[in-house]
């Protein structure tokens, strides 16, 4: 992608010069729009040529059988999968009917440009039709980030010569999509998801609602249209089965333009009647309406402004990863800024990679950026977590468990992994969120939030905890049989990931439940029992080696087999689609990071010599198959002193869909690891770690970055950080004065910036990787690198 | 079923007395004739009432899809299961226009006798007809031991009244099956697997080839008869799609009589033509002609006497376990007699459970009945898989390892497991092959064998093991990550069975390959492999809990919680249908024996003290929920001295088809489990270990049994044990001298008999099971107690 050249590198943009036909899905994830709620992949406004059409609402999905060969008891027999909702971007253009399409005629220029500032994907288009006939088009397209339920697009057709113009505003319901590939990290299409329930069109409006067919959801869709032509110009409207039609039809002169503003709005519901969810749409538009185009982009920018005020990040020295990081800010405020009480996806909605589906991704990797940028989209996506509670608790009680056992993948809150030991066994998602919660609590005091959401929350998940291990004879706590972060390895006993979350999960469980303890009781949570919450944690088992002197990942992990790396040839990775997972899960080979991700959020667990020598080890057989592997390897990298080996893990952290480094850009964005560029420079090079109402940073650059400056949000206030390599200052822009951490030195930071020094580092040897998996230092790099997939069939 | 009043205790026939409806497809299991080619279940002449109809050729299978959630690399994706092919054995008969059927009418007697000496299953009905017609029909069937292809069926009706008599001598394919129940014990069945290629009739022959669909196999079936009426009897033959029909027609006065000899052929081939399928199933009734119906009786008597003169065990004080255990004896060699080179299914050719597929049940359970009673049928098991091995080195390449992988559960070798597991992961199963070798090889001394097919097998298998092992930096040799017999663990490192059958398998490679050196180098095998294996066998960890004074069954395993059996109701079990594998994995809870069977077939590894603390330990966690667990317990009860609890042992293992213990008798009978019975009296009370050319017997009888007698076939020669509460007597019944051990003290045995007294022994406490799990004494039983299935839906 960028490396491809019609990209080029600019802070603030994407660009595209000129049309790529070899990369157009992934053009199309790239250049998606989203505000959480809807999201629209880049794809033509002329609807083709196109990789993967895609329209999602977040929470609409269809649900898909589950098949087992051999089944067991607790598996799952459906799964959700997202589904391509109405296309309501569609606009089709007939020059003296000719229609217009890049792949015939000829294309004198084509550019797309997203803005992140704007929030806006623009187009412009000269081309010459097939009969000599010349035409500008230029349209701007937004998914509004005020207007939750509106799409507006900008559409112009300038005629260079005198043609005839129809214009063809649709929305068009069961695209056909192409097959799916086989990949398991793909999605499974649904063809014919929707069932026509309504379909009218009056003047230049047009309105359509389906139903799907199993999941039984109503989804509603309506366009309107401001058309502005030279004289004589006509439009009339149509709604035929799944297309309904605004055209336009006018004729040019040499100059003349033609602009149509298409204002299109979505809404959903699994509990509302067709006429109310008719009624909302409906509405929407004429809120959309009364704002008018320019009143949407001016809102747009000015919600933009506001984010970036507290998350933007600038890189001197590497000008591919300052766009990338402000790439991935972008997709991540697309993702979630509207979510209101939805999950945020792997892959957001930019495409149906995963079937849609949401991960621990959400609570590891993205909420931590936005708890520190956005905290409003955090404390919207762990709500929808806590709604999604009961359903929790009936899937801890069939697997026998206390608490609640969250899904470890879902659309609606039900369990659709159809894999179990990459699955329900992989209970740290539990801990995941309830660390999700802490971070979000530390980071905004928010005593709403910690009385009603946090509270069950942590009590589920803790009650969880208490239940899945036992005291073994000698008193010790353990946690046997489940799957950590890395799935080349499952069903082990004490992961030591697991074990170190669930004995956060634990005390904090306790902690706010004593604080709350009025509400506390009507959980039916007795001081007996907390008291044994803070017991099973103070014993929990962390498996060491002590003649390796490291920890093991898992009980028996150094034990096993190493990986025969030399005679792994690169066409073989990613490993699991080459070999058995019986064979993984036996050997010492991580998919990703597991114990290292265990020192960068248990940080205080680890003494500074232990983390220096498991990061050694582990990076000896850790094949980063998984997208969520780079930008920790950053952190942990960067805290033991690798500066430029961190600085090759967050390239390849934040360049994975820019440079499509997995080969499945097409199928939707890496929300994870573009979160983890921000992790990688804010907590890697700024060695950000907060934690009881003080961020302490220990910052440090590698030599191919000059600067760093970022911003932050935390308790109420707003702070910015700029790093050289000899100092850091930080200042108070907004809110009241903190307490900080400085390489261990306390400060309190009031309006005056502050400046201390960066203490000198001595060096060491960078560590080794697998044969052939040694991160590549990006600036050097050309094409995609031959990396495999995030996840296996798991997701 | 003989807790049923319908069924009496004999001590050389299983009889029905009356007609049982309610138990109708647990009989045509328990009443099924097979000689290990041919398999009929005992269904009714007349076809109906069914529970199952069922007639299966050993190695006709049709191929069935493997579907997945989430597949990863290596799972088979399709799989085989076992069909029914055209049925032969119909012969309908209509009396003064009125069908037989025991349903309509009156039944004034019905009798079912399998007599296991005579090997035929007779029928006697005394019925009257709607119309008030008294009819007498009598029927003999028999699935020939020395005629492979060939089923003859003596059919005779006498006339009480004078009646018109019409008899249809069938042969249908694609008959309608019940659905399956869901159950993943049981099969899938296939409807319209047969295709018809051919069908013809002439005088009193009919003929008919199919083909299955997918797997491409031919199945030839063809009939003749021998009719014998008063004059005017007319006999007919048509042919028209999937029936052909014989028809004789006939009027008998009171006292007349028809009487028809039915016989007939199979055949099938995956590789020769229609013609020749043909030609052979005509020429296979040629040959069954000219033996005639009394030639056929005579020699399947002589061939069962010559079986039960070298199998037969007397027990006296037990009337229903002496019925039971020969009712077990009778279908292992129904079940192997004549496989010739197929394999022995776990349910024999009894029913379709388990999809038809073999799995270790037959190396570890019934090879060793056969190898001292009838070792040709063991030596042709064992040709069979030998005769795989090409696949299992595919396999074993498959999954990146070296020599031969051996598929969990199969007809023709590939692998049809659906959850590798359970499946791939077992891979004690190609130590249990390797040990029936063993076995055989010590048994019998055939030194074609050992060079032919024990040499390749053995360091096919030692090569897997010496791949899948490796060494630690201690040098200690491990084998992680794979699941040992108990299917309530998984995917666990060092399973001690495991460990101590691959240092078996790896010991037999390097041994047999240094005395054919010659062959094996043809092999490739050199003296540095051989070196390496002795090298791994001798430094294979075994796992030993100090704390607790007992072996862990695999690493980790005492350290996991207990499975909480008080709060487990009874209608819970089978565990594995009520609770998530997942939980099942990581708790203490065996479905069936795993360290105690290594230490049944590895005593040698364990000390008598170890044996008594590991058997009390592991007691207290098995829940039998597998049919593969109650006859080794009895083996080590009685070994470690608790004579009674191995008796009651005994009795579960033996009636479990008799009694339906487990409620699926009705989808074919539990061969391992029947084989378990003679193992349970030979290697438990005769305490028979068999290694270097002697046998050892360590005798002890139970309370309840007051004299057991066995014989056995060792090294070309015929012994015969007489064991009492005080003393055992050894006879060479046949053959030349041997050297036999009697509670540690070596004979010589020639001919004259030797008496020795058995050594007092003192009482112990008897060991504890879990609540509700305690095997109940058999002799005080009525109906068929709450045991759950014998295994997931593993197999």
């Amino acid at each position: 992608m960028i490396s491809h050249p019609a990209f080029s590198t600019d802070p603030w943009a994407i660009r595209e010069v000129g049309f790529t036909p070899d990369v157009l899905a992934q053009s199309e994830s790239v250049f998606a729009l989203s505000n959480g709620h809807i999201g629209i992949r880049g794809n033509l406004d002329e609807g083709e040529p196109h990789g993967l059409p895609g329209t999602y609402l977040n929470g609409v999905y269809e649900n898909r059988p589950l098949p087992y060969a051999e089944a067991g008891y607790g598996d799952p027999d459906s799964g959700q999968t997202v589904i391509n909702v109405t296309n309501g971007k569609i606009i089709r253009l007939l020059v003296d009917d000719e229609p217009f399409d890049v792949r015939y005629g000829t294309l004198l220029s084509h550019t797309r440009d997203l803005d992140m500032r704007a929030g806006t994907l623009r187009r412009e288009v000269r081309w010459v039709s097939p009969a000599g006939k010349e035409i500008l088009v230029r349209s701007t397209r937004l998914v509004s980030l005020t207007h939750r339920s509106i799409v507006a697009i900008r559409y112009e057709v300038e005629a260079i010569d005198p043609v005839a113009v129809v214009i063809q505003s649709e929305l068009v319901a069961n695209e056909s999509l192409p097959k799916g590939n086989g990949d398991p990290r793909s999605s499974s299409p649904v063809e014919w998801a929707l069932t026509l329930e309504e379909s009218t069109s009056r003047h230049s409006m047009a309105l359509m609602v389906h139903r799907t067919l199993s999941s039984g959801l109503l989804v509603g869709a309506a366009m309107d249209h401001e058309i502005d032509g030279p004289d004589g110009c006509r439009s009339e409207s149509e709604a035929v089965g799944d297309v309904a039609r605004v055209t336009v039809v006018t004729h040019l002169e040499a100059g003349q333009k033609v602009r149509l503003v298409k204002l299109i709005s979505y809404g959903w519901s699994g509990v509302r009647s067709r006429p109310a969810v008719h009624d909302q749409v409906v509405a929407a538009l004429a809120g959309a309406r009364q704002a008018g185009w320019d009143g949407l982009v001016s809102s747009q920018r000015a919600f933009l402004d506001g984010y970036w005020s507290g998350a933007d990040i600038e890189v001197e020295g590497d000008p591919q990863v300052q766009q990338a990081v402000r790439f991935g800010l972008f997709h991540i405020i697309q993702a979630s800024a509207r979510g209101e009480q939805r999950p945020v996806p792997a892959k957001g909605l930019t495409g149906p990679g995963y079937d849609g589906h949401t991960f621990w991704d959400s609570e590891t990797y993205v909420l931590p950026v936005l708890t520190y940028t956005y905290p409003l989209a955090a404390r919207d996506a762990l709500l929808w977590r806590a709604s999604t509670l009961p359903i929790a608790e009936q899937r801890a009680q069939k697997l026998g468990l206390r608490g609640a056992a969250f899904p470890w993948r879902t659309i609606d809150g039900k369990e659709s992994s159809g894999y179990w030991p990459a699955g329900t066994a992989a209970f740290h998602i539990n801990a995941d969120i309830a660390d999700a919660v802490i971070r979000y609590l530390d980071a905004t005091g928010d005593p709403t939030f910690e009385a009603e959401t946090a509270l069950p929350l942590l009590v589920g998940t803790a009650r969880l905890w208490r239940s899945l291990g036992q005291h073994d004879i000698d008193g010790n706590f353990r946690i046997d049989g489940v799957t950590g972060p890395d799935e080349y390895s499952a069903i082990a006993d004490n992961n030591v990931y697991t074990n170190l979350m669930a004995q956060r999960n634990l005390r904090a469980g306790a902690e706010v439940a004593s604080q709350h303890h009025r509400a506390a009781e009507s959980l039916r949570v007795s001081s007996e029992e907390t008291a044994s919450w803070r017991d099973a944690a103070d014993t929990v088992v962390i498996p060491y080696d002590d003649r390796l002197g490291v920890h093991a990942q898992s009980e028996g992990f150094t034990d096993h087999a190493p990986w025969d790396f030399e005679a792994t040839p690169s066409e073989h990775y990613p490993l699991m689609l080459h070999y058995p997972y019986f064979d993984l899960y036996r050997k010492q080979v991580c998919k990703q990071v597991d114990l290292v991700l265990a020192m960068v959020i248990c940080g205080e667990s680890f003494t500074a010599d232990e983390k220096t020598r498991n990061f050694d080890y582990y990076e000896a057989v850790t094949v980063r198959d998984s997208s969520l592997s780079a930008s920790m390897q950053a952190v942990m990298a960067a805290e033991v002193g690798h500066l430029d080996l961190a600085h090759d893990y967050l390239g390849e952290a934040c360049l994975i869909d820019l440079r499509d480094l997995e080969h499945n850009t097409s199928d939707g964005l890496h929300l994870a690891s573009l979160a983890g560029a921000w992790t990688a420079l804010v907590t890697g090079f700024g060695g950000l770690r907060a934690a009881n109402g003080i961020m302490h940073f220990s910052p440090r650059l590698p030599s191919g970055i000059t600067s760093l400056r970022f911003k932050l949000r935390y308790r109420g206030s707003r702070i910015g950080v700029d790093i050289t390599s000899t100092k850091a200052v930080y200042r108070l822009l907004e809110g009241s004065a903190l307490r900080i951490g400085h390489h261990g030195e306390l400060i309190d930071m009031a309006e005056t910036p502050v400046e201390r020094a960066i203490p000198p580092l001595g060096r060491r040897p960078r560590p080794r990787q697998p044969a052939g998996r040694e991160p590549a230092p990006h600036h050097t790099r050309i094409g995609p690198k031959p990396v495999g997939g995030r996840r296996g069939p798991t997701g």
